[in-house]
């Protein structure tokens, strides 16, 4: 059975050939030791520890799960011992604050590995994501000591921690949310209330846990404007982080789930345990958008993890699995059948596969150099661009690719016929756990409403048009390349299409607010598939200088511009759907009165 | 949490309204007594089994699993009295033939009732499924002395069966398959081999269990023309069944799988088991062609099912979840939030779901009812037709039914935000479950090839023309129906559409017979939404006429009509996608080298 191995070949394609992280890294503060050949080695070590620690505990982890008992959660033989060896390996550290244990290279490259973990083992990989989140929000609003004490234990990864947001009652709209935060004399606060879907919310990778916790002050205005955000650790410690009495929050229950299971998901129970301020009163929910970019690139990441895990193993199948003769004759006429890679529909389950896989680690990457220039931009104003630039399409990168990586992981699957469904071969465990990224990290729907209601009609169509002046620049650029020439008219219609629907929108918008919300999800994946036509384009004009530079990596170079072609040819249509979707509106979706569905 | 109930007054609405099954039934031998108070007595009975006996089952099922433990299986706590009262309530025999204790109704009655089986518990569903196949088998082909023991003692449910076709290296394609039978002094065989992916091969709910065989003679052709059929008992018996020796067929595993995890897939080893020669020498493949039909039907009804559980519950859901205000202001001042059926998003996920569950009901009804004639159909003629229009029409029921079951299983699943990924509210056990129907029976990418090249293009496009001539008497029929005068005119350009299309890819297969393959699942997609659209214009016609009449049942019949502008607004659309994927072609898909997909 084939295993995962990290695509380091397409990795460098994309960083170096199409979006030029040598300059980038180059010209951002700790980036200038990221020289492509120190990246190729980070990633390379980085791909090893996922190849040899991280994908044999992936189906054992899956199977085994996560298990409770009286509140203590005891997670898949062999993940401590593997956790042990990310931390000692100086992973956690990679790109924080190097005043703080950190190693302070730019955060993209946390989410270039984070696609190689993901792969390799989603369940894993989740206990470093929310590391991640906690350094970052700490980073941004801790105090020297908060830093110094928390910052550094999560950094050195001697401890773990959690982001706990959601409630019973409330996971997309948190200005309902109930858990109090009550001030004690000792300038510390008692927090109570039942947070739920809190990943690694308990287990024993770590003698520690520090939780990043929303609550409520006893005035605090009502909905998101009276929410503020608060440390409280598990154990409680001295400033030196030596472990002292237990704090009483306390894990009641960890979900049953159709995937992640070895990643605990735990029901979290705060009952009067001690927290601490972190950041301003009542400007929790604020300090959240600062890392929700970021918590949202990670997601779309593993939507290309998905992707490529699943091409990986389909294509090793189809290559081997002998089945039928191929349409025009046989191919292995030495065997009793062909291997099924010769048949035209198979070829398409692995090209749509790759075509995204490859497609959507070239948004990421670019979603992540923004979110590096938003941070660490030499001047405020490139800052801003990157903000501005991330903002509008860290929903699309979200969404999109989650929603792509989970259509490839089934197509992954359906290449296997019924073996497919079997869980030897785990395509239905990357299935299953490609399922969670629709939905956490904000919905589809949720993103598709952020993209188009808040960002582009927001902002008044500027933040599109930031975006499509770039696209229209490189093809003006490019326009005497004649091996893109078709795909470069192809983006420039699509790009006045845009702005045309965008404009339809929000006229009938002013009328009726539900046609934002009816044309939402459409408008988000045309947007996707026209970003991934732009840089499935970027992509061929690459490999078109490397073949005219007379490359020595020919087939490479080739195969993106085939896959390039098929992208154009089998799945930009798609965005024709979406148009006529987006033009019918509202009236028919909200016809039905909610009494009337069903009889 | 809202469990599953039977949909009586939409399959009332789709038999009676829709496609007349009170006339089709009182015409064919057999259906006089099926009157539509009848059909709606059994239905209703049924449906309480359904809903009081296997629903309780649905999650327990799941979560046991089969056990294999030395060759012999147990099923999940009480699935043997389910299969009990199942039996004793006579299910078996509903449309089984009547001089073999069978009730001799209709075929069509067996898949109307399949749907309510596959959705309360589509692992149950599984061993009363294989029992069809075997019990039409037998009907066919089998000695007078085979079903009065075989047929019979399956039609009173005392034992059950499988069909055993697939072995390790072959599942499409059969011609390779190896397992062989020798001539033994006695007239019987011995059987030997091994079969894999058979649905309760082995169980505990009956004493015997009578497997189906494909097999091959010592000195058969190679291919598909040297498979015969044998039946293959568990236990041997005299000729009242009077259960003797075990037979040498024991399972030697079962298969641990994404999803119908309380049905048994086993492998099974056949060493030198007695068999009984079913029909003729050689003939083996071509009967299962009989039965064929009926299978993906089958498999097409449990899309439907899918579509419709996820449909029910997800609706229960978004009017209970409060969540956010509705674009337009609040709609539920007094809470804290407005139910989530406010959101237009959330509708077009529901009314996606309906669409399917309600438009493909009808398309396998459709289907039914010509397997009804072509077994029942008063005149040679009748029966031709009929059998013409199911050979077209099947694959499309069975893989876009199968598809879009899936597509709303997850839709449904998406509904519930988060919470929808947590196995207690069991919408990702019914995405789960859904995945097989894709891959048994045919996978997708089989059914569209046989849909394209053997019927469509096979028959020089008279199969096609049959059915779309039908749609168009239709069309001219009901040209004076104002309500659906948009309706028809679409469906009339689709028509043109289709033919142009499936001329296009012919004149482009002369050359390259990849063109085909190509082509062929967005063809089948294109052709699963047109028959959609034509049922859904059937059912705005029905609903209108029943409006114009001044029915009582206003409002059911007027959201036949939003349904129907729904999809017409929002699912028929994906054609666009489709017409241009097809008109790509096949050069794109075969460009690239096998060995150059990754590097």
């Amino acid at each position: 059975m084939t295993e995962y191995t990290a695509p380091l070949r397409d990795i460098r394609f994309a960083l170096n050939d199409v979006l030029d992280f040598g300059y980038h890294y180059a010209t951002i503060p700790g980036g200038e030791d990221a020289t492509p050949e120190v990246v190729d080695a980070i990633l390379e070590e980085f791909g090893k520890l996922c190849e040899n620690t991280l994908v044999p505990l992936y189906r054992s982890g899956d199977e085994e799960e996560c298990q409770w008992q009286d509140g203590e959660v005891t997670t898949p033989k062999g993940f401590k011992a593997a956790y042990q060896q990310y931390a000692q390996g100086g992973w956690p550290s990679l790109s924080s604050d190097i005043d703080y244990s950190g190693q302070g290279l730019p955060s993209s490259l946390s989410h270039i590995t984070g696609e190689l973990a993901a792969s390799a083992n989603m369940g894993f990989a989740l206990y470093t994501g929310g590391q991640s989140g906690a350094i970052e929000t700490l980073a941004a609003f801790g105090s020297p000591e908060q830093r110094d004490l928390y910052e550094r234990k999560l950094i050195e990864g001697e401890w773990n921690a959690t982001m706990c947001l959601t409630e019973p009652h409330c996971g997309t709209d948190l200005g309902l949310l109930r858990t109090k935060a009550e001030p004690q004399t000792d300038g510390s606060y008692a927090i109570t209330g039942t947070k739920i879907f809190i990943t690694g919310g308990e287990h024993d990778l770590t003698d520690n846990i520090v939780h990043i916790v929303l609550a409520r002050l006893p005035d605090a205005p009502q909905g998101t404007k009276g929410i503020s955000l608060f440390i409280v650790p598990k154990v409680m410690s001295d400033a030196e982080g030596n472990l002292g009495e237990r704090n009483s929050v306390y894990c009641g229950s960890i979900e049953h789930k159709m995937g992640i299971k070895a990643s605990a998901t735990c029901v979290m129970n705060f009952d009067g345990a001690t927290g601490y301020l972190l950041g301003d009163v009542n400007r929790g929910l604020m300090a959240m958008f600062t890392f929700m970019n970021a918590s949202r690139i990670a997601t779309a990441t593993q939507g290309v993890a998905h992707a490529e895990l699943g091409f990986q193993k389909s294509l090793a199948y189809a290559r081997e699995r002998l089945q039928m003769r191929a349409p025009n004759g046989p191919q292995n006429p030495q065997g009793p059948a062909d291997p099924i890679i010769v048949h035209p529909d198979v070829r398409r389950m692995l090209l749509t596969q790759k075509a995204f896989a490859e497609g959507n680690r070239m948004l990421v990457y670019f979603l992540s150099k923004q979110l590096d220039l938003s941070e660490r931009g030499q001047n405020k104003e490139t800052r801003q661009q990157a903000k501005n630039l991330l903002d509008l399409m860290t929903p699309i990168g979200k969404a999109f690719a989650s929603e792509t990586g989970f259509e490839s992981a089934n197509l992954g699957l359906q290449c296997f016929g019924g073996h497919g469904y079997i869980r030897e071969w785990g395509m239905e465990q990357n299935v299953r756990d490609a399922r969670i990224s629709m939905l956490y990290e904000g919905t589809t729907g949720v993103q598709a409403l952020d993209l188009l209601g808040r960002k582009v009609l927001g902002s008044g169509g500027v933040m599109l048009k930031t975006f499509t002046d770039q696209i229209q620049f490189f093809c003006q650029n490019e326009s005497s390349n004649e091996t893109i020439k078709p795909y470069i008219n192809k983006l420039n219609q699509l790009i006045e299409e845009w702005h045309r629907l965008t404009k339809t929108i929000g006229d009938k918008a002013l009328t009726d607010a539900n046609e934002i919300g009816a044309a939402s999800v459409s408008y988000l994946m045309f947007s996707g598939y026209i970003c991934l036509a732009y840089f499935w384009t970027q992509a061929a004009a690459a490999a078109s200088r490397k073949l005219d530079e007379g490359s020595e990596d020919k087939d490479f170079y080739q195969s993106k511009l085939t896959t390039a072609q098929f992208y154009f040819d089998h799945v930009l249509p798609r965005t024709r759907t979406c148009v006529e979707t987006i033009n019918a509106g509202a009236e028919s979706l909200m016809a039905l009165d909610a009494q009337h569905f069903q009889f």
